[in-house]
């Protein structure tokens, strides 16, 4: 199996080192390359070193204090105007119907797997954070309305080493031919 | 970069050779491992080698022949009953609200990636396809309806070497401090 995909946890306590440019940027050269629906690439990614709008950010997600051990949150959002025309208005939130909301969630989904996976190796740590509402992330970032915070990914190099958290057997979540 | 990130491409003709089933296993397996919400782990994988099966899925996929080519679908559903109880009556399609749904297709579409550069790592070639409706896809494979099908991924050994699709430059999807 591919060693990243075994070995990545989810990192909530994290040295304090900043985190190389360069690395940062090749995380995000490795999102890039996610496959999307007809290619349309909505995924946006807004690194944020900033401690004031790291702290900000950890405050609406729900006051979770060990994200600000992390040097640097990288909040990543899904721009529906891959897919949707300038002209139709748009505020999306968590009970938006739209077909299209759930097509770049998905695949900027995608795309933010890729970066774990290559932080983790490049020996970074990551954790998925999306504990917050559309409403109160986006005015910390002019985030416009028309898109959709997937996560804040937190990053930095990891001060523990958790212990995997279980998983269902395969039997469980492995079908044949039929549900 | 993770050589399985940078060398990924989706396949669209295969040759005709069946994939072993220790190999779709492990696949499922490196699914098995990935993050979720809580730990909800909301997918599940049907595997699909009848070709009674996958020509009804190939025609509810917009008829996309090529398909046909791959000698395994994976079909892959999220559940939402990892996070909404069993009394509340919910029927899943394309325009439903709810923010549990998006919570399971973020989740669910990471189990999937693992699968493609796993399958990636085992020389086995994968393309995401969700080029159909919840309506139409349920009923082939039994699927209740407050479960939701994220997609079909076909596998199975290349018989093509597409070069990658374009991609934005870094510079398009990169923000620092702010949007």
């Amino acid at each position: 199996m591919i060693e990243q995909i075994k070995n990545r946890r989810s990192i909530r306590r994290y040295l304090d080192i900043p985190v190389e440019d360069n690395k940062i940027i090749q995380l995000l050269g490795s999102a890039r390359l996610a496959p999307s629906g007809d290619n349309t690439q909505p995924w946006h990614f807004i690194i944020v070193k900033s401690e004031e709008i790291r702290q900000k950010l950890t405050e609406v997600s729900n006051k979770q204090k060990w994200m600000l051990s992390a040097p640097v949150f990288i909040v990543c959002v899904a721009d529906i105007r891959s897919r949707v025309a300038n002209n139709i208005e748009l505020s999306l939130n968590e009970t938006s119907p739209q077909l299209e909301l759930k097509q770049i969630i998905r695949d900027t989904s995608i795309a933010i797997e890729h970066i774990v996976l290559e932080a983790n190796n490049l020996g970074l740590g990551t954790c998925w954070v999306a504990w917050f509402t559309q409403e109160e992330i986006r005015p910390i970032l002019n985030i416009p309305s028309d898109k959709y915070v997937v996560c804040i990914l937190t990053l930095g190099y990891a001060s523990e080493s958790p212990k995997d958290r279980p998983r269902k057997k395969i039997e469980e979540i492995i079908h044949r031919e039929s549900w």
